[in-house]
This record gives C-alpha cells, sequence and structure tokens, in this order.
C-alpha cells in the first residue's frame, strides 16, 4: 500500500513519492513538472545534471503516474521536489487533447465543459473538478455530522418508487405501464419511517427530468431531505437556517485553502457571513408579488418566482438571503399543509440565495389529516392515479401526528458557496441530456 | 418541537409524552399499554380509578398517536408510566390486521413477510423493523467513520450507467435502445476518480434484477464499494477482514441493547467472535474444489459455488469464515487482473460466512494494462458494445496505476449480523419484483 504522500513532505528530506504529471515545461536543460497525487500538489524540477534519464524524462507524457526520487527542498513559501531518478508505474499513450491538468486548460469556461458531460471518465481527474469534489465529499461528511449531532438518523430512501411529487412529466421511467420510475423526492418514505425513528435525513441520487434545462439541474442530482415530527414552519425555518450555515461553516474549517483558492478568500467569507441566520430576511409570497409589482413585474399570481425575478426580491434586501412564505398550492406537492388564514397557499417557506443563485432550500409543514390528502390530490389532479399513492394517503389514518421537512439541492447549496456558474462542475458524472450519457 | 422523548424518562417524575400505542391488554378496570416513540419503548398503565377518560381510552385504536401526562414508577427493572390523563394527537382509523406492532404478530414469520413487500408504508413501523433499521444506520454510519479514519473520502457514484459489471441480463433498464440502466456496481466510476483521490470509498443503492431469487438477494440493495491506489490481494484481504469485524464490533457497542434482544447475547457475541480476522481462514479456489470432491459433490470446475457448496466449505473449518481466493475469470468481471500463475484465474477473493449465510464481500486486483483490458473484454463478450465502455478501457492508457477495491453486500453483511433469514427484513422498502413495487 501506498503510505507516503504529498501532503506528508518536509522540506530536507530524501524522499520516494508515488504521483502523476499534471503539466510540465522544459527550458532548455531544466524541466519543471506539477506533480499531483491523492493529497495534493507539488511542483518538482528536473535537469540534466541532476537527473538520472533526464532526455527520456523530458519526453513522459502529461498523465503519467511515475515514483520519483529525489530531495524536498523550500523554495519560497513553498516545497519543491529536485528529482534525482524515477520510475516509470504506468504511462499516459493516450491522444487526448486538451490533457486534463494542461495549465492552459480552463475547465470552467463554456467552451470546455463539454469534456466534463461526454468524456467524465478523462476529465474527472482535472484538479480543479477534484477539489470542487473533494469539497462537496467534505460538505456531505458535515451534513452527516449536523443530522446525527442533532438527533437524527441517515435513512435509506429507495431509488425506485410508484410516487411523483409533482407532475409525472419530470419523471426518469424505468417501465412506463407499470408507473414506476426513479425517486424525486423521498418524502413518500420517510413519513412512513417518521412513526419509528421521529427524526430522519438522507442523502439520495434523485432524478427529475426537467424539460427546461437550466445551470442549476441537472437530470440526476444529490438531494437532502430531512423529515421531524412535531415541528411547526417556523421551527422548521429557523432550523434550516442554521443547518446551511453550520455545514458550510464547518466545510470551510476543513477546507479553507482550496476553498480560498477557488473562490478567494473575501469571497468565501462574504458568502459564509450571508449565510449567517442573522442575516436572512423572511418575507412572504404576496410580499414578494408587490415587490415585483413596485418594479413593473408583469407577474401571474400562483405561479413559481423566475431566477431573474428572485434576483430582484435578494437585491431589494441588500443581496442577502431571502426566505418566500406560504408559496400557492398550484406550484406545490400535494401533501404540503395549506395555509390556514389562505387556503390558496402552502405552509411552506423556500431559500432564495442572492446574486442570482436562486432558490436552494424549501420547508414544509405536511398534510395530517386523510380527507384534507384527498381533497389536496383531487386539485392536484392525482386521483386518477390513486391506486400508486394509496397507501401513502391511508398512512393519514395511521396515527400520523403534525410533521414537516427540509429538501436541499447540494449542487445548488454549493454552486453558492463556491462561486460556480453552472451545477455540472459539482456532480462527478453530470447528466443533463439521457441520452448523451456517456459512462 | 418535540424535546422530551421515552429515553429521557426518569423514575418519579410528572411526565407528558407524545409516544404511540403499540398494543394495549384490558383487564377489568385496568389498561395495559404498550408505548412507542422515536427513542424507544415504555409500558404504562392506565385504570378506572387513576386515569380521567378510562373508558373511552380503552377504545382507542391501536397505533394512536397521544399525548399523555402521568407518573414515571419504578416496578421491578423497569420504569413504567401511571396514565392520569391524554389527549389524542392523530386517530388511528384504518381497518388494518394484523396491527403492525400487535404482540401476537410475528413480522419474521414467513407467511407474515408479504405485509412488509406490499404494505411497506404500513408496516415499516413494526418496532422489530425498526430496531433492525436503526442498527443499519448505525453500521452505515460506522462504516463511513472507518473509511474516513483510514483516509478514504466518500465518493458520489452515479446511478444511470452505460455500463455492466457482468450480463446485461440483468439490469434494471430504463431505456433498452440506448443501453443505460441502473449501475450494479461502481467501479467503472470510482477507478476514473482514483487518480484525483487514491482512498474512495461510495455506499450506493444498486440494482440487480437477477432471475434466481434467493433470501440473499434484493432488486435494490446497498452496495458498498471500496478503491485504492497500489494495492496487492493480499493487503485488500488483510483491510476488509479489519474493517467488517471493526464496523460491526462499533455497530454492536453503540446498539448492545437492541441487538442483544433481536439475536441474543450469546449469539451476537459469538458472531463477533467469528468475525475476528484471527479466525478467518484463507484457502485458494483450488483448493475449495478439492474439499467438495472429498465430500462427493459434482462440482463443474469454473462455475461459482452454490448455497449448499459454500457451507460444505465453512463446515469443514469448524463454522468459521473462509475466503476463496484466486476465483476463476468466467465468473468474475471483465476488469478484474488475472493471476499470474494461472490465467484462468483472478486476483480475487471471496469472503464466505459459516452456517450458510454464505458470500458477504469480495476483494479484486484491477486491470492496469490497457491490451489486458481489451483482450478480457474479448473473453467476456463485451467488444460488441465496446462503446459503452471505450472510455473505461481508454482510462488504462491515461496513467492508471495498480489498484484493487472491496465490494460489500451490506444487508447480507447485516443479514449474518443480525442472524435474520432473509434481506428484504433489513431494507426499509424491498424489491423482489419490479412489478410489484407498491412504495
Amino acid at each position: 500500500m501506498k503510505n507516503f504522500y504529498i501532503k506528508d513532505i518536509l522540506p530536507n528530506q530524501n524522499i520516494k513519492l508515488k504521483c502523476w504529471i499534471a503539466d510540465k515545461r522544459q527550458l532548455k536543460n531544466n524541466l519543471f513538472l506539477d506533480l499531483y497525487d491523492g493529497s495534493g500538489e507539488i511542483e518538482a524540477l528536473a535537469s540534466i545534471n541532476e537527473t538520472e534519464n533526464f532526455v527520456q524524462l523530458c519526453k513522459i507524457n502529461r498523465e503519467s503516474c511515475m515514483e520519483i526520487t529525489g530531495l524536498s527542498k523550500k523554495y519560497k513559501d513553498k516545497i519543491e521536489i529536485l528529482i534525482k531518478n524515477y520510475e516509470i508505474i504506468a504511462n499516459s499513450t493516450l491522444n487526448i487533447f486538451p490533457f486534463p491538468n494542461a495549465k492552459s486548460f480552463n475547465i470552467l469556461s463554456p467552451k470546455s465543459s463539454g469534456r466534463l458531460l461526454f468524456h467524465p471518465t478523462f476529465y474527472i481527474r482535472n484538479r480543479l473538478i477534484s477539489k470542487i469534489l473533494y469539497i462537496k465529499a467534505v460538505f456531505k461528511r458535515e451534513m452527516q455530522n449536523y443530522f446525527w449531532n442533532n438527533g437524527f438518523i441517515e435513512f435509506e430512501a429507495p431509488t425506485l418508487t410508484r410516487q411523483t411529487l409533482y407532475e409525472d412529466s419530470g419523471v426518469v421511467w424505468i417501465n412506463n405501464k407499470k408507473h414506476i420510475g426513479l425517486s424525486r423526492c423521498a418524502t413518500f418514505h420517510l413519513e412512513p419511517a417518521l412513526l419509528s425513528f421521529e427524526r430522519l435525513f438522507t442523502i439520495t441520487n434523485s432524478h427529475s427530468d426537467e424539460k427546461v434545462k437550466t445551470n442549476r439541474h441537472l437530470i440526476e442530482y444529490m438531494h437532502l431531505k430531512a423529515e421531524m415530527t412535531f415541528v411547526t414552519l417556523e421551527e422548521l425555518v429557523e432550523f434550516a437556517k442554521n443547518m446551511y450555515y453550520q455545514i458550510a461553516f464547518n466545510t470551510y474549517e476543513k477546507c479553507k485553502k482550496i476553498m480560498n483558492e477557488i473562490v478567494g478568500e473575501e469571497i468565501v467569507k462574504n458568502k459564509l457571513e450571508k449565510l449567517n441566520p442573522k442575516n436572512h430576511k423572511v418575507i412572504t409570497y404576496d410580499q414578494a408579488v408587490e415587490i415585483l409589482k413596485e418594479n413593473n413585474i408583469d407577474f401571474e399570481y400562483g405561479k413559481s418566482l423566475t431566477t431573474k425575478q428572485e434576483k430582484i426580491l435578494t437585491k431589494k434586501f441588500n443581496e442577502n438571503f431571502v426566505w418566500v412564505k406560504y408559496i400557492p398550492y398550484t406550484v406545490e406537492g400535494f401533501m404540503f399543509k395549506r395555509y390556514e388564514k389562505n387556503k390558496f397557499l402552502t405552509m411552506t417557506a423556500d431559500l432564495i440565495a442572492p446574486q442570482g443563485f436562486g432558490e436552494i432550500l424549501g420547508c414544509a409543514e405536511k398534510i395530517t389529516d386523510y380527507d384534507d390528502v384527498i381533497s389536496s390530490m383531487e386539485d392536484k389532479n392525482k386521483m386518477k392515479d390513486f391506486e400508486r399513492y394509496k397507501d401513502f394517503a391511508e398512512l393519514h389514518k395511521l396515527g400520523l401526528p403534525p410533521h414537516g421537512g427540509i429538501g436541499m439541492g447540494i449542487e445548488r447549496a454549493l454552486k453558492y458557496l463556491l462561486n460556480l456558474d453552472h451545477v455540472k462542475y459539482i456532480k462527478p458524472f453530470p447528466v443533463v441530456k439521457i441520452n448523451q450519457i456517456n459512462h
């Protein structure tokens, strides 16, 4: 097993390191190498006088795997390796252009991003993508820590289901006739399990084949759902504010160096400060509609907010996070509880991130009463498929207490935090069109 | 929010508790109630003299949700509640038989288990199933802890993929023409990511629609895959022994009470002792075949072992865990490395649990060389679908170092530990036939 990594290198050591060539530049009799391994990056220098088989080394392709022996030296504020000898472990012979880690290649530029979609197997090793995925892994770990520390257990929701939160049209079906498809939301499976555990969370690969393509949606996405008993909308909002902030804060504590590198220290600190619960604003849907009117937006009452409209709201509140409470039932799931004072509205709240990052998460109180579920299913045209929802509906006759939940799109939550243009950079094998899958 | 749970109850307290009725028995003017909530179970007593609205309480259905007020009393080695008053939060009015938590109902009996398959929404709240699922959640958490503590990161593998580890026939397809289906194994996606991280694990909902139905297989199952660079088969076997033992041991430390209750203290301790790495036996496939011959079994060389044959092996070694090394390529994935001394065999090892619990996990060194991958794909009839595997094959031209991995079926690992008859008890929404899904 490998037991010495780049992260373990101290100055003035004789080292023997297994690593990969990210990039290289030859300057006469010197060869400058950018090396990487699973723990990080380091620069190395080979020269005709100091390095055995220097001429052959100059010819080795980028992305080859080598074991190098040499001396580590402090140079300014960094450590470098002076290569004495090397051995090739796995040659890179594929005719690939650009090389995934060529310094001149910017994987985030719009014209490059097809590489990630069509050849993720090669381009996932891009250093920037790797760092983003590392941050995502830490973010997921911090989610798990946060929920376990708050008395939740991680529950496994199924991928295959007959039930659909919204319209059937966005479902990835495995079987059209039987109405079995890939789950878009774990709600249907967390609610029955609430009776056993009362506090549950799950992190799933959810699927939604939306017709409209945006920079905030992938067909396969990482989805957090948490559900708890005896909770009000106001409590859910407070819980969710704190949750997102703490998870982001703890992730930054553990990934400070690479997050500063990717985002810029000032920007990421500003983003965290905006996430601080004390800076969130809470308004109602009706107030949001008023603000849009003030801005001469022709808005149809009962619809969802567009990205452009979300931008107007956060701008109004000094580019802070804005919660929109009491969303109309017309755009929400059928099991969401109605607002007592206006049954057109639901006991829900969505969190909108500033500067166009848009909706990140949502909270909802759920219906507990059977007749209310049936009436809501009638309103949402679900009764024609009653057989598919029968057991879920009847669960409301079986001691289901007041309860509510939170749903968050992980790629969106990180898109804001890492200041990225598109969620596809935060998914190792992104899918924007089903028939384009090449992995 | 609820902030007082059954687990918080001390003797001689005035308590106010939100909970559910699991079961109840009336004896003249006394009503004995089994109550539960998300944290555990407690017995309660109501009586005509001490409890307000006693007569109505006697009529309340099992599985109703109530808030009870009363006094906690120590009785022998347990705490009980004497109910003074109660309020119904959510009535149970569904005509359901048996009630999920009736004492007389044994959900593990073969004739009852259809309840879990056809009405998981109602029966997931069965106390025994809830405890098993709680243990599974802790087991998963301990897996995550084990891998993070050993320098791994949790990587997200996709659900949708074009690639198949074994035959296409067992795939759950979403799209037959395009060859896109649900992943059976994360191998194809962990290997490209190895270049970035070197040590990875993932826990997925994997899917395999096997034609043969056994008590060890579900169509949707929880699947651990770990992958690392620069590792030999012998190192993988040592790592996997220690991994399973430590995770099981740590799970027992956290779930001692309910595991003793479900399995029996002596049995579970014996099972853990068998898991201790010092008690594992390692033999080769050829030695296994010899042992079968000694037992007059007509075995076709090159096939997998059946459950019956696995039983003969573990019996031979005093019902200990047995590793079978160097499995023939005919029954392994195409990317598994061949054994230098006999190219019919692969650098793999499977762990067989004693007493018929069968195969739990497998380890494998993987091919690094492009020509070897192509030759193996030819042997396994994958070249007709080369387009689907092209990028994965070409990854072997791009600096892929020696590497290997471990795969474990979580339901199987827990089936052994919890001494259960069938994996379906360890999956909250089990699927044994696709067209029977009712969730």
